[in-house]
């Protein structure tokens, strides 16, 4: 009888895991509340009308297809019951010799869960097209709307977070306001919607060297972004956002700030950092529970300096496969491996049109070359030739026509 | 002041008459309640994950972007008041000079609305991407069934309707089943699914001639669906269909049968035909009502022999290029045209892989031929050549891989 090893969330700490136990004998099972793997760093696209949800999302079965030795299960977890060593999925359980939690992270609202109404976060596939959805249609009420100042308030757009998402999400709909739909209105002029950024830190870009911040914030100016910075959010609702005693008003405001992790911490009763994240040991491992591990944003990993880990894919992606190495060598009874090291790989954010930053650690690049970096980058990174093709070709005609290719309402 | 022309609906039939107003001396004021032009000949390859719903759907207000006399609004007509010559939308009104419906149709219960539920027809995208979703997490609960007859019901798909849509619908499931999922699932085996097409009348696509007709019946045998004809539903609910005393347990029930029009015969108090399309006369006019038309699936329009025209993209574009130039005609005083004739194109079905039926009138095709040739033509038909791109990969990958671009659960 092999040994079962469970991994919860397919994202790319849970897929790296279950690849790196692709020859190991045991049985893999991988279950997610979704159908898909998402590939989250160009989500915002989605979000912003340039790509459609097929070109960055797959079947998580799909990819793990020539692996016979894992199984699919599309359901959510509820529960692990650590004594017994199950994982509780609504009315069934699935037992486990080893357990490998990567279920994530979402948006924190800082103990306002109320606000998530009005100012949704970009996770899943169905926020980018709810965010897609509100955004598009601001713009169709305010070539309906009479009134001016209702209208000022539907081409007024905040994005609360300076970090790459909202960094990513402010330059991507500014363009998509100034270019894509300029034309095509007759009442109001799109070029005239105000798009802000809003962030409560002195600087955009905080994990990323100053002169890329600096030149972050000059990039996206040009672009016709206004930037707050110093400005913590104190209050969201349905007319717009408050920054201490100013008032915003604005039909649409996203939410790009703030990390809460998923509720692995809970389903183990194990300590957790501020953020709910799990803190692991060296190994990964949860103390005082056996063969239970986890990865990726739902962990808290501190390296030698005791700094965590950001919640990127590079780590969960590292981690992933770290601990899939561990369980393959310690069911063969082979030599382990002892403690986990993140390899930093950089970090790069895409502002707008020909403007990006890629730091990565030896080299600094800005401007048009780290545009052009962060393309192809994020193309070789997809997961198969079609979607590869898919974005080239979206991204090719979008640059060449100003264009957006998905612009739905749905 | 120039005289407005308001066009309720953006599908083939509005969107043909606002371009044959473009060099009019008029306002163009285009209503529909979504903001996109849907091409739904292909809609139901969105419901069977070959296509992503941005590669058939265009914003309308996009493809008249160079048409300077046309403004769009995304709103829901509510009501007509013909006597002050106002379209009402909600709380606000366009009052018009000639008024255009083209706003379509859905599909009929028969009387039985609450079977809508159970048995969802296809319409819109997001009735396609409803019907996708229903799809795909049939085959994964199925994957976590244990519960073998409960685990069949799941693997159950019906189709109501041998229509064309039907036709097309039963075979993409198939394949959908039987090649691009085949590989994925380890507890289930997708190819055992059953996917059962039921028509009321004696045969498939009625209107073909009866060689394709057979053919048809024929090569959806040799796709592995299993054919029901002469058989009426006479229930639907969460559990199946009836066919007169017979009961067929199903998960999934997809309505691709009847056709019921839009509100328009209530909104203009017009005389209407069973299926609630207005009576047109020779100019697609209203009787009785002054330059107010309607076009497409919402017009019942007889030809000499005192048949009603089929509810096809070509006779709703054509009767919109019509009403579109006999009212530039009439604004300029120039000879108007007098009576509308239908210019019949023929009709076209795909059955799956390699397998089609085209009826030109002078030539009749089926088979491998007819495939290419429905292929090609349904490219030639989108409306711009990055959506062209993006459908002839994506068939052109499902050819060579048998697999699905999108299959998301969403």
């Amino acid at each position: 009888m092999k040994q079962k090893v469970v991994i919860v969330g397919g994202g790319f700490g849970g897929l790296a895991a279950a690849k790196a136990l692709a020859s190991a004998p045991v049985d893999v099972v991988l279950i997610d509340k979704q159908n898909h793997h998402l590939f989250q760093p160009l989500l915002y696209q989605v979000a912003t009308a340039a790509l459609s949800p097929a070109d960055i999302a797959w079947p998580i079965r799909r990819i793990l297809r020539y692996q016979p030795n894992a199984k699919i299960l599309m359901a959510e977890v509820t529960a692990v019951d650590t004594a017994s060593k199950m994982v509780i999925i609504g009315d069934k359980s699935e037992s486990y010799d080893y357990l490998i939690l990567a279920s994530g992270a979402s948006r924190a609202y800082f103990g306002h869960d109320e606000w998530a109404e009005h100012a949704p976060g970009l996770n899943q596939i169905v926020d980018a097209t709810d965010i897609r959805r509100r955004i598009l249609v601001a713009f169709e009420q305010a070539e309906i709307e009479s009134d001016p100042s209702a209208r000022v308030n539907l081409l007024t757009i905040v994005i609360v977070g300076g970090g790459p998402t909202g960094v990513e999400m402010a330059g991507a709909i500014s363009e998509l306001a100034r270019k894509a739909l300029a034309a095509d209105f007759r009442r109001i002029d799109p070029r005239t919607a105000r798009v802000i950024l809003v962030e409560a830190g002195p600087c955009l870009l905080p994990s990323f060297p100053e002169p890329l911040s600096d030149y972050t914030k000059r990039a996206l100016g040009k672009l016709g972004v206004e930037i707050r910075l110093g400005s913590p959010v104190t209050h969201c609702d349905a007319r717009g956002v408050r920054l201490g005693d100013e008032e915003i008003m604005a039909k649409t405001i996203i939410w790009a700030a703030g990390v809460a992790a998923s509720s692995a911490a809970d389903w183990l009763q194990a300590e957790k950092d501020q953020a709910g994240r799990v803190i692991v040991g060296s190994c990964l491992e949860v103390r005082g529970l056996e063969n239970v591990f986890v990865v990726g944003d739902t962990a808290r990993y501190e390296d030698a300096d005791k700094q965590p880990l950001p919640g990127v894919a590079a780590v969960a992606k590292q981690q992933g496969t770290f601990v899939g190495e561990l369980i393959a060598a310690r069911v063969q009874s082979k030599p382990e491996p002892k403690l986990f090291k993140y390899s930093d790989v950089g970090q790069l954010a895409t502002i707008g049109r020909r403007a990006a930053v890629v730091d990565l650690g030896w080299i600094q690049l800005k401007g048009r070359l780290a545009w052009w970096f962060w393309g192809i980058v994020h193309i070789y990174f997809l997961i198969n030739l079609r979607s590869r093709l898919m974005v080239a070709i979206d991204w090719f005609w979008s640059y060449l026509t100003f264009d957006r290719g998905a612009r739905l309402i749905t």
